[in-house]
Formats: structure tokens, C-alpha cells, sequence
């Protein structure tokens, strides 16, 4: 097995030279390599043999269509016997009822010139099937094929998650509807609904309507919608997680009811990012019967197993400032704000497995009282992973997969849920590692470019999860990834096609073409630099280059390894890196106009000139003229953000000039 | 009023010079500039004021997400007063209960620093004030704003439309929703819908179910989604008018009711391309007794006052073969075939009648028996439109309208429903010349590259329609159809983002960006070329970079105004006439892996290596090197099509060829 990995990873079978390798992603537990092709065109058909599961009978229904945009070949909607199909989906079993971590999601993949099959014990798995079918439909010499071959697939983790925040910046339904589709693309399996926060109250609730129609500004899901998109998210072979974060992070529910918090208001729903104080009352009953009622009706629209009470970031201040609180305190005996938030979280657990649910939450609910069996999510760091691992809860890794701290693939990407802290459990904790849950905060985001955040960094932690621990081949992966970026805009994600539009306002009606390529030599700066850069609120326009820029650069990223292979002697990589130059140093002349008619393009212009210089220096340097006069100064300043961008080519240009006239020597002086 | 015009075409409005000057489309009838500007942010409010038409309240509502999607500034859905409103609309009355050519379009649209004001007699004039506001939101030097102003406007002729065949090739729901904002948003207001053809059947009837279900390949509209089609255009302010093509163009319905046919049969749905036999049979009761039940189902399903029963390219063979049919001409005395298709048609448009519509029919039908009042849409050239107007008729032009010729937007530009033959009709005659309709036949196009077909080109035949005769200038029109295409993607048209992924597929895994270099060279050969290079169907993917590439080059444009100004002497212009060819020159050596690993690309090897050759010889000449050696022969096969492409760079580069070195004087030898 490994030695097939190991050559799919390096793209160079011997025996299939003329045939391209496919670029799967998540790469499979194993592939052997058949003889010949099954080729894809308008006669292909599909049977679903003895699946009782109307989740595959929706996936087979949806699969023309899919290959249509994949290919551009025209494909009816026709059914056909297993004998006459082009691909036969086989399940020994419908899966269970409702989705959980405990599914089988294994599957088989045989194809041969003649028919390609899917075999699986569960619906999930035989979906999972699919999609890898889908990634080996590719262009050959001769037109659409895929490749003779057998896969033998199942998960590492059996919980591999996204979680979006659509409380900061409401998401539309078919926001939602097309990550959905990405994400089974990737064979996610777990869709967490970040539903509530301080800045919007995001689903209806019949009970307490006032939660929608006073804390949502007439953005939420209705439960219809709801409903809507935990069976879109079902057939792909999704559960979908509910969260709705409390004690803190409820600003928004005090907006509807008041009575439900620490302080006595009047709230409005937040328009600014943090922490903040309002806090739910743990010291007054009617909270806790309010959230059985509301519980209790989420518990019956969500149909998952499990159900997300948040817990995290209560940072206690209204609760130390209400006599009637710290009166609360010392009558239980409860000595500090953990102890009460610990009291408080209790009591709604209670409630949730009252409803019949499993409990989830932020890292904070760990706490000796904790139902055994709750999931602990780990988002302040690997070691208190481990810390719940070892007291005996199943826990998901979020640490390290914050995508919107805009970190390159490559370092989610090395950030294994069984590594760090947790490489010393022993078996018996190991196994309570469920997986991990990327997150997708949304400070900074919109419907717009939402995408543009999540994807396609979200494949690479998707086969952080999916695949082997020994599947660590960065070069392998951005190769890969840059495919399967391609793939997800044919379920309809926007992440590629969104900057042209983007670009294209930022130009005020100029040619956009040289912002193109300013973009492709800056990234947004990462962590939290931009709050700190400008007093964000929900009402601040994303329509800036910032917004529009991907979270890592190709490009830089290709050019990169371009300068270190031609300092290392590779001359076939100058004139390439010559052309790169070139193109940002005469951004800047082409943007002028820009600058000057656009106030979306003003701030760029710093940023642009300094690239623009840089580039200028980068080909000085190629032509063996020394280190240009101010080159330190300048240097200085164009490494320091501006317009909330980072220069990302600033490191290989600086290799370059330093490689062709070294600097004036320290110690010259010295005898 | 022709100064501001004017003024507002040169964009140099010495008052407004820091300002940029919005470019409008079509352009209204009359502008007058004010001081200052309205300023656009997210305290934006619409107020309908004395409104009572519910498609100004729908409009209105669509208005903030409008703006969000074109200005990135997250506006709320709020309802504000007149006077707090940053928009009012006004109207005096509803406008018809069906919309018609009557229709009173005209509006006013006062813009001030504190609020605009829209104007009009009816709900369809404030729609089309609505459309230019929106064009008048750009992002200025501080911020989006709109600059104050003056504007009134109304269209030059009443009936300006886009046709789609949605026979040939089935376009589904979406795409045909996008299309119809992207008409509003050029003020159009017919969407003639070409349903039936050869090729199929693409409407729900109940009365004849056997149409959808046999003569459609389960590809058709059900009457539900007619209905939200024709509502959707209304709230657009753009009347349906529904095509069910015959006696000819009728394959499709003898697929289910062979009975119609001239000929026994039987019959299966078209699967190619061109002028077919198959004819329904004038000479059994039958035919009109079951017409006269499918039209009057379809006149109750579509509320426009016109109905389109096609008419065009009746060959008459299967006519000639039968002796039923000969014997039926002879009792009758009908001559000839064309007397016998005027029988038809008279015994269909008394049909078309009796269910309370008028007829419209493709210019075939100009007959004397055709009813007083009768449209007659001339396709064939400009003669018949004015023969048709002489003989009393109102007519629409759509010759030299032919989007799927693939022309340049300038020679549609310069199609004038007046000009040519009609130019000499007298002032009456003139009168009863509507306006005109674009034809988009869909022999070859698909959902997916449908909008690459239609945009930006529709937009220069709106202007022409919509604007006054005296606008002509092309490089104003087509500086503002650049424009004019960016804005038409904030509406979901995907006429420029869906390059993206098509070339990505053709691209096959590798890097795209050198086959959109290419692309620039290159357009799709005109006319039916392509029909005549390969045996099109149905059912052939249309995958190829002919698919993918726009009917007009813009950089190619560009750039060949870059060429003529440099040889005349404008040396500003050497540097980027260099670095464009530059670009053409590399792409084949960046496409060459592209070539050996998708077979969607290895056709385009021959045309990269020419275009690249094409461009060194102008990089040669920008050098002062005289004309290489072959060249004469070199640009004999340069200027061949290959993969349905032509190398639209080839003028520009010869010029500049023959300008570094002339060819040797062909009088050398004479004494």
C-alpha cells in the first residue's frame, strides 16, 4: 500500500507515464493500478444496485449533471441495469438513520475499461465512493477517462468538521448549500452551525419568536430552511451540528429577552468584534426553564446526536459587578466565575441529554463535572486535547485549524490531531480522538467572499483527517490542492471566480488586470493584525483589496521556490523568474489611473510602488548589479503591512539582491 | 441636449474632471450635470412613494441587495419615509395590467447631494430609472457616490428584444432568470422565447402531455415555472412572448403526435443541425383542430398580447412527396408551396385570433392574407422590413441582430432598425418600425457558456435600440460596454467568470493563465463557420477553447488601436504594444505540457505556435528588423481558422512588419 501512495504522491508511475495521474484529494488508503482506461462520454450511465438508501439514489441522480459541469460533456438524466451502467454503486446497507461518528464510511472502488464499481457497507461510504470517482474523471490524450485501478478507502477520524460562524455576517442559504457541496467533495462529515453569537440570532424559533425577529436584522434561517439544508447535508453524507453559545457570546439573545442576562440592559444587538460582558444569568431559574423550552424545540429541528452549547470566552464581568450574583455564589459555595460558569454549564447539559442529546462545547466545559460521553473541542491548544483525552472524554482538535487567522495550507496541514501534546497518549486515550474541526469565524467575511476564506485551504485539513498519518508531502499536496481548487468551483464555489468581480470594483471601471497581478505578490496580514489595524463593526464594508486577496499566494509561493532553485544553480528557472518580476514592477505604472479614480484602490498605492521597487531591484539583481543604495531602509518599510497586505514575494526578491552583490562586510573594520 | 450627450461620449467634462464620469448604457436621452453628489453607504433607504404597483415594492426590496453585490456595502432591507430615503421612486399610475408596446416607458431621474428622485408616468419608466440610478453609483475618490444630475430619458422605439432558443439546446431556469436581469438592466423589454423546434419540445402542455414527455428528453419548463418566468420579466418590466415554430421547424412534435406530420413517419427528435423535411400537414382538420387546443392552452399560460408562430424555413419537401398534399394544393389552386404555407398560416393566425392574440411570425409570413396588425420580425435582411412597413405592417428588425454569428458588438452597433432600405420610408411608414430583436439560435451554446455569448454584445444592440440615432460613436460605446460588462456580473451573469473554469477544464490540471493569453489572440470563426468545419449535434460537447472564447477580443481590440497609434507616431504606445506581444510570444512555450497532457487542448498547438511566431515577428519589428524570410507564406497559414479559432492579432502584427521593413518592391525587376 504505501509504496502506491508513495509513487501516486510523486506523480510518476512508470507503467503510466502516458496516462496523467489523477490529483486525488484526500489521497485513499490505497490504490493498485489496473490496465487501461474507462472512458467518459455522452453514453454514461449509472445504476445503483441493490442500495435501498434514498441518499444514493439522490447522489446517482445528481451525477450527470456534475459530470456535465466537470466535463462539459452532455450527459442525460437516464437510468440504466447494472449491466449496461458505466458505473455501478453497490451498499450492503442503508447506514444508520441518523448519521453519527460511529458510521461505517469505508468504501471499495473498482474500475476497469468496462465499467467502473462502487462497493460499500453503508450509503455514507459508497457517497464517499463517488466523489472519488468524480476526482478521476480527467482529460486524457483521447478525451475524459479513468484510469483502470482499484481503491480500498476508509477515514482516519471519524469526525472531520467545518464550523461557520453566521452570527458576525449572515450567510445566505445557498452560501451554505454550495460549502455543503464542497465539503462532501472532500469527504467532510460533519457541518458545524455556529447559529447564534453577540451580533445576530440566526434561527427561527416558534416558541421565543422575538429571538429572530428583534436579534437577527431579518437575517436568519427559517426552520424550513433548516430543515432544507440538514437534508441537503444528509444526502451528501453530512450531519450538521447545532451551536448556540452560551453563557456568553449572547449578546443578540438579550436583545429579544433581556431577562435572560447577568445585567439589567437594555441590550442591542453588537455591531463591534471581541469579548464582551453580557452574560447569561446562571443565578435566576426562569433562564434555565427558558432554555429547556428553547432546547428542547432546536433538539427536535437538529436531528444530530450531539448538540453545541458553546461555553467558551465568559469573561465574568457581569456576573462579578450583580450583588445578586456574587450572592448566588456564596450561598452554593461556588468560589470563582469557572465554578459558576461550571454550575451553570451543568445545569444546561442536563437539559440537552434531557432532550435526548450528547453534549458538545468549547474546551472550557472540561470540568469533573462533565457528563462522560460529552465531546470536548479543543480551540486554546493541543494540550488540553490531551488533558480530555486522558480524563476519559472524546475530543476534536479546532486549534490549529482556525482558517480565518489565514495561515497557509501548509501549516493546517501539519497540525495532526494525534500530534503535539497528544503523541504521548496511550492507545486507550488515542481512540478518544475523534478528529478535528476546522473554523471559520466571521469578522471578516460575507456571502461574497466567504468562499474565497474557507476554500481551497479546507482540502488540505480535509486530508489532515481522511488520510494516513504518513501522508505529509507538502509539495504533493499544493500540487493537489491547486486541483482540487478547480474541482470545487464546478459544484458552484466561488473561491476562484470571486476575485474578478472583486478587482473589478476595486478598478472603478479600468482594466483590472494589473491588480491581478499586484494580488498575486501579497497575502491579508494573519491572526488577529487587521482588528488591530482598524476599528472593524458588521456594518464595515468588505469590498477592499484586502478582502479580494486569497489567504496565500500561488504565485508568490511558485515564484518562491523558483528564486531558491535558481540560486542553487537551476538557470532553466531565470527567465522565468525575469517574467514574474517584470509583471510587478510595471503593476504599478498600469494602477496610476487606478489609484487616482478609485477610492477602494487609493490605499494601494504604497503598497504597489514598493512592489513595484522591489521587483525593479529583484531584476537588477538577476542582471548581477550589486545591492542597490537604501536597500535596508527600504527593505524596513516594505516589509511592514500596509492596507492590511503583506509584501509575500519580499523574502526570495532580498535572496536575489543579497546573492548578487553580498553586503558591505561587518567586520571590514575590524584588523 | 446634444452638448451634454456629447460631453458625457468624450468623458471630459471640464467642471467635473475629478469626478468620473459613469458610463452609462444605453445612454439616456438627455443628461444635465448638477453640483455635488449623493453619497452611497450603508444608511442607503428606498422609499415607493405613491407607488401602488407591486412590481415598484419588489424593486424596491431587491434594491439593497442589488447595491451590496455591486458596492460590497452591506445595506440592511429597510423601509424608510420619503423624506429619509435616499432614493424615492414616484410613479402616477401602474402602467398596463399587461404590459404592451404602448407602454409609456419614459422617467426622470433628478439626482442632489442629499437624495435622488425617480419620476414616471408608470411602474415601467420608474423600473428603467431604477437601472440607470444603479448605473450611477461608481466609486469615486471618496467612497461610492452618485453625482448629482439631471437625467430624462426614454427609448427611441418600443420593442427591443432578445430572442433565445432554448430548443436546440435546453437552457434551464436559472440561466434564463439571469439573462432577464441582465436585460432589465439595459432596458430591454421583450424576451421573445423561441420553445419548439426540431430539436425539441420544451414547454408542459396538459392537453398534449406526449409533447414534453416524448419531444423533450425530459428537458422542458412545466407550467409553473412558465408562470414564474413571465412574472419574473414583469417585475423586470420585459413582456414574454412565447415561439412555437410551424408548419416547419417541427421534428420534435411528430416525436410525440406523428399525426401532424406531411409525411407517416416515424419520427424521432432532431439530433443535428440545419433545414429539415419534416412539415406539419396543411391538408387534414386534424392539424388545426389540435392547434387550435394547444393555442388556446398556451394563449391562457402566456398573458402577452403577442403570439409567435414561427413560420420560417419551410422547404416544402415532404410537402412535394405527398399526393395527398399535391391533390389538396390542386383542389384548392394553391400554386405553389409558398401559397399553400400562406393557407397554413392564415387558418393558424384565425387560431391565434380567436384566442384573443395578435400574430407575430417570422418575416415568411408577409403575405396579403396576413392580418392587419400582424408583427413581421425580418430576419432576412433589411428590404423585407421596409416592404413589410410600405404594405402596412408593423414590423421589428433582427437582421444584423444575429448574436450567434458571432460578430463584433460594432457592426451590430451600426444596425440601424431605420437605416438602410428603411431610410427611405416616409414618416407613416417609419411609424410602424418597432424596434428590433436580437437572436440568440443555440445550435451552439450550452447552459454553461450561453452568457459568453449573449454578454457584453447584447447590451450594444440595447443602446441602439433604446438610444438616439445620433449616438454612433464606437469608442465610446465599446468604452462603456466594458463597463456596462462588469456591472452585468454583479447580476449572476457569468459571461466573463465562467472563462475561468471552462479554461481551467481545457487546461486539464495544469496552470490556465497562458491559454487566456492565447484566448486574447484569438476569437470563434464567424457566421456558420463552424458548421461547416464539423458535423455538430446535440449531444457534442461543447468543451473546446472555440466554447470558451468570446466573440470579440478586447485586448485584441486594444491592441490594434495600440498598433495604428504607434505607427502614427505615438512612441508611449511602444512599450505596451511590446510587453502584449511578449505575452503571445511565451504562451506556447508555457502550453506545451498543456498540449501533450488534454485532449481538449492538443488542437490549439498549431495556432499557439503561430500566434507565437506571429508575435516575435512583431517584437522583431519593433526592433527595426526588416520582414523575415516565408513570411508571405507564414501568413497564409496564420490567417487559415484552425480549431474553429482565428488568430485576430494577425492585421495589427503584419502592419507593423511591413512598417519595419517593406516588402521587396515587386517593381524591382522592371526597368
Amino acid at each position: 500500500m504505501m509504496r502506491a501512495l508513495a509513487a501516486l504522491a510523486a506523480a510518476s508511475l512508470g507503467a503510466h507515464a502516458a496516462t496523467p495521474v489523477p490529483d486525488l484529494m484526500p489521497l485513499p488508503a490505497s490504490i493498485s493500478w489496473g490496465d487501461g482506461k474507462l472512458v467518459i462520454d455522452s453514453t454514461f450511465r449509472v445504476a445503483a444496485a441493490g442500495c435501498q438508501d434514498a441518499r444514493i439514489a439522490a447522489a446517482a441522480a445528481r451525477l450527470p449533471a456534475r459530470l456535465t459541469r466537470q466535463t462539459g460533456i452532455p450527459i442525460p438524466r437516464a437510468a440504466a441495469a447494472a449491466a449496461a451502467a458505466t458505473l455501478v454503486i453497490e451498499c450492503k446497507g442503508p447506514g444508520e438513520k441518523v448519521q453519527s461518528p460511529l458510521e461505517d464510511e469505508s468504501y471499495r472502488l473498482d474500475v476497469a475499461a468496462q465499467q467502473a464499481r462502487i462497493a460499500a457497507p453503508t450509503a455514507v461510504g459508497a457517497l464517499h465512493g463517488i466523489e472519488t470517482f468524480l476526482q478521476l474523471v480527467i482529460p486524457g490524450q483521447d478525451g475524459f477517462a479513468v484510469p483502470a485501478l482499484r481503491i480500498e478507502d476508509k477515514p482516519r477520524f471519524a469526525w472531520r468538521g467545518l464550523m461557520i460562524d453566521v452570527s458576525r455576517h449572515f450567510l445566505p442559504v445557498e452560501v451554505i448549500e454550495r460549502n455543503l457541496d464542497g465539503m462532501a467533495a472532500v469527504k467532510l462529515n460533519v457541518f458545524h452551525w455556529h447559529l447564534s453569537d453577540d451580533q445576530g440570532f440566526r434561527v427561527e424559533s416558534r416558541r421565543f419568536p422575538k429571538l429572530q425577529q428583534l436579534a437577527s436584522d431579518g437575517l436568519y434561517y427559517t426552520q424550513d430552511q433548516v430543515r432544507h439544508i440538514v437534508a441537503y447535508a444528509r444526502d451528501r453524507g453530512i450531519r450538521v451540528v447545532p451551536e448556540f453559545d452560551m453563557p456568553g457570546h449572547s449578546t443578540a439573545w438579550f436583545a429579544a429577552y433581556p431577562e435572560l442576562a447577568s445585567a439589567p440592559g437594555p441590550y442591542r444587538i453588537e455591531r463591534g468584534f471581541g469579548v464582551f460582558d453580557p452574560c447569561m444569568d446562571p443565578s435566576r431559574e426562569r433562564v434555565f426553564q427558558f432554555l429547556d423550552a428553547f432546547i428542547g424545540e432546536m433538539a427536535a429541528l437538529f436531528p444530530d446526536e450531539y448538540f453545541h452549547t458553546g461555553g467558551d470566552e465568559v469573561n465574568g464581568k457581569d456576573w462579578d459587578r450583580s450583588p445578586r450574583i456574587r450572592q448566588f455564589k456564596r450561598a452554593r459555595g461556588l468560589k470563582t466565575d469557572e465554578d459558576l460558569q461550571a454550575y451553570f454549564s451543568k445545569r444546561v447539559h442536563a437539559i440537552v441529554m434531557a432532550h435526548g442529546k450528547k453534549v458538545i462545547g468549547w474546551d472550557e466545559i472540561l470540568d469533573p463535572k462533565l457528563p462522560k460521553g460529552s465531546v470536548v473541542q479543543a480551540w486554546r491548544g493541543p494540550r488540553i486535547l490531551a488533558d480530555a483525552a486522558r480524563r476519559g472524554y472524546p475530543v476534536i482538535l479546532s486549534a490549529g485549524y482556525y482558517l480565518d487567522l489565514l495561515q497557509p495550507a501548509a501549516f493546517h496541514y501539519g497540525n495532526d490531531p494525534l500530534g503535539g501534546e497528544a503523541a504521548a497518549l496511550g492507545a486507550g486515550e488515542r481512540s478518544r480522538v475523534l478528529g478535528g474541526e476546522a473554523c471559520q469565524w466571521a469578522e471578516l467575511i460575507s456571502g461574497e467572499n466567504a468562499d474565497l476564506r474557507i476554500w481551497p485551504r479546507m482540502a488540505a485539513i480535509a486530508e489532515r483527517l481522511w488520510s494516513g498519518s504518513d501522508v505529509t508531502d507538502v509539495g504533493s499536496m499544493y500540487r493537489r490542492l491547486e486541483s482540487a481548487s478547480v474541482r470545487l468551483e464546478y459544484l458552484g464555489l466561488t473561491h476562484r471566480s470571486v476575485q474578478g468581480p472583486m478587482l473589478d470594483r476595486i478598478a472603478a471601471g479600468q482594466p483590472a488586470g494589473a491588480l491581478r497581478t499586484l494580488g498575486a505578490a501579497l497575502e491579508p496580514v494573519k491572526g488577529y493584525a487587521r482588528h488591530a489595524a482598524r476599528a472593524y463593526k458588521s456594518s464595515t464594508p468588505l469590498n477592499r483589496m484586502v478582502d479580494a486577496t486569497p489567504p496565500e499566494s500561488g504565485a508568490a509561493r511558485e515564484f518562491s521556490g523558483a528564486v531558491d532553485a535558481l540560486l542553487a544553480g537551476d538557470q532553466a528557472q531565470r527567465e522565468g523568474v525575469r517574467t514574474r518580476l517584470a509583471g510587478w514592477r510595471d503593476q504599478y505604472e498600469a494602477l496610476k489611473p487606478v489609484f487616482a479614480a478609485s477610492s477602494l484602490a487609493a490605499e494601494l498605492e504604497p503598497v504597489s510602488r514598493d512592489v513595484s521597487a522591489l521587483a525593479a531591484a529583484g531584476i537588477e539583481a538577476l542582471d548581477a548589479r550589486p545591492t542597490p543604495p537604501g536597500w535596508v531602509e527600504f527593505l524596513e518599510r516594505a516589509k511592514k503591512p500596509r492596507a492590511e497586505l503583506l509584501i509575500v514575494i519580499l523574502d526570495p526578491v532580498r535572496k536575489l539582491v543579497e546573492a548578487a552583490g553580498a553586503p558591505p562586510p561587518a567586520a571590514a573594520n575590524k584588523p
